[in-house]
């Protein structure tokens, strides 16, 4: 049922993996101790972390086995994207809110930094939902892989019927004529399966990489950005006084209406001045751990020993890198 | 309908405020001019930026003027609650997903990152759960202010009936000897509401600063740690080689496992390591910018001109601070 990596076997010690920091079929909120011997068998999809699935919806049922788990955590990041759509609105609807009853309250202070408060936000707002489209457009890039996945099945299937097939026959009628043209046709099927399945690491590999960076750095701009505005928000409502004041005393004027616009200018200038940090994509992979061991001088091939230096690489045909089926 | 503040007209210069710099009455999505002539009509409530509301709840109708505008803006709040829940349960969802999608590749590379990266998201998930749960108890603190306004209301209303019964019963009957009675009951109606207004006003700024304090602090808290996460994400992603192969070659061993082992660490390092910003509440207020016109000197009461300096202030009744009403 599930792939098997070309090289899988050979560095089976790799397989250990540290338990402890995996949420791999542990169900981290429940705690069970005992659950990492299951990790293996996830085939039998009982999974309770795995929680409705089965049921949200019909069409996954159709999907080939190797697209499916992608088709339903595709759909869960499109919940994902609809509910910071939502958290983005409602932080909208909210802002306006609160400036119209800080109006109503006839209280001066209460009324400027209800307004510029609420001003800060509706910005955070802006920025979650710039961060649901983010979201957005990495689930699109899951999809190319889920598209790849979903056409590379029929040629996976195609070679293996034609080996069932040869099988079948030769303990039917070893000598017959038309093993020769099957064996034939299991040749043209492995040259086009192995077209298939390189496809599909080379474009698995880069989207996943892709799409989940994306999401990374939306993380980090949404966040960036309302650390800003919360910082400015906290600095308008130090602009409120609130100390208490005794029946029939009245409270002293409010001073800081020019402050408080300057606060929501500087936020202004800290958001337009904001950049991306650059060092996000530092090359990791270069400083191998000492604890790790690279096994590296084994490759049968000639570029199999450096993987892992980047672009000093041998070129590759340009069809392999690019998705040649339709996205 | 809308309550005078004490002093509000002493400082009625202070009313023109910078329009464009405020959301409020204008709907900033359409950006439709002129909108800031209408900033003072909002009793007609027929605000576009409004949207949905009157539907939302029959309960709103039944809630004292006074306190329904925060009422509503209570329940946005909630739907922000629940719409940042959403977005943790999911978000740990799709982190379960993609680990389990990983492991099914039967690519070791894939395997290992896709669950640490897995682990990642599962710990963002949690971070916005935690959002979701501060943001709730930030409500609960507008609560107060909702609550005290609502008790305010028959104050309001008792003190303004009694009034109407003397004007009316001047007009009718001047010399009637209820009149005596009436502006008795007058005077206690007014100490009785000067009390609850002064209440009002001290718990609606403690409270609304408080509030926004706390949601302010949690937007920064999440947003720090995500970004401490989404960094090491990124880490984890730089491990997994993309770059492409050609059919029938393999690709050579992965040496991180370890490596990525480190990069969990790290993240959990750091998030334990991670405390609040210790200058968050610094007093803005001290540092009147030149360009506004403080208007200081004017107060009546000996308090008020001492409004800004913080701790020096003259004590005031402990029932002052403290909500004299079931909160």
């Amino acid at each position: 049922m599930s792939r098997k990596s070309i090289d899988g076997n050979r560095f089976s010690p790799f397989t250990q993996w540290n338990r402890a920091l995996s949420i791999r079929s542990s169900n981290r909120s429940s705690g069970t101790a005992g659950s990492s011997t299951s990790s293996h068998l996830h085939g039998s999809g009982s999974s309770s972390s795995r929680r409705g699935f089965s049921l949200s919806s019909l069409r996954g049922t159709i999907q080939p086995e190797l697209s499916k788990r992608l088709y339903r955590l595709i759909k869960s990041e499109n919940n994902l994207v609809s509910a910071h759509e939502t958290a983005a609105k409602e932080r909208v609807s909210i802002a306006t809110q609160l400036s119209e009853w800080g109006e109503q309250t006839g209280d001066e202070a209460i009324s400027d930094v209800s307004d510029k408060v609420g001003v800060v936000l509706s910005e955070i707002g802006e920025q979650e939902d710039n961060y649901a489209h983010a979201l957005d457009e990495s689930r699109a890039t899951l999809k190319t892989i889920r598209n790849t996945e979903k056409s590379v099945q029929p040629s996976r299937d195609g070679k293996n019927r034609i080996a069932d097939e040869i099988a079948k026959l030769k303990a039917k009628e070893p000598e017959s004529t038309k093993l020769v043209v099957l064996e034939q046709e299991l040749v043209r099927a492995e040259a086009e399966n192995l077209v298939a399945e390189a496809q599909l690491t080379n474009i698995t590999r880069q989207k996943l990489k892709e799409a989940y960076q994306a999401e990374f750095m939306a993380t980090i701009e949404r966040a960036d950005k309302q650390i800003i505005l919360a910082r400015h928000g906290l600095r308008l409502l130090q602009l409120l006084d609130d100390t208490p004041v005794v029946p029939g005393d009245t409270r002293a004027g409010y001073p800081h209406a020019s402050q408080a616009r300057q606060i929501l200018n500087d936020a202004e200038d800290d958001l337009r001045d904001w950049r991306l940090p650059e060092n996000l994509l530092e090359d990791e992979s270069k400083y191998v751990s000492t604890a790790s061991s690279p096994v590296q001088s084994q490759g049968q091939s000639p570029l199999s020993n450096v993987t892992n230096v980047g672009n000093t690489r041998a070129p590759v045909p340009e069809q392999m890198t690019a998705p040649a089926i339709g996205t």
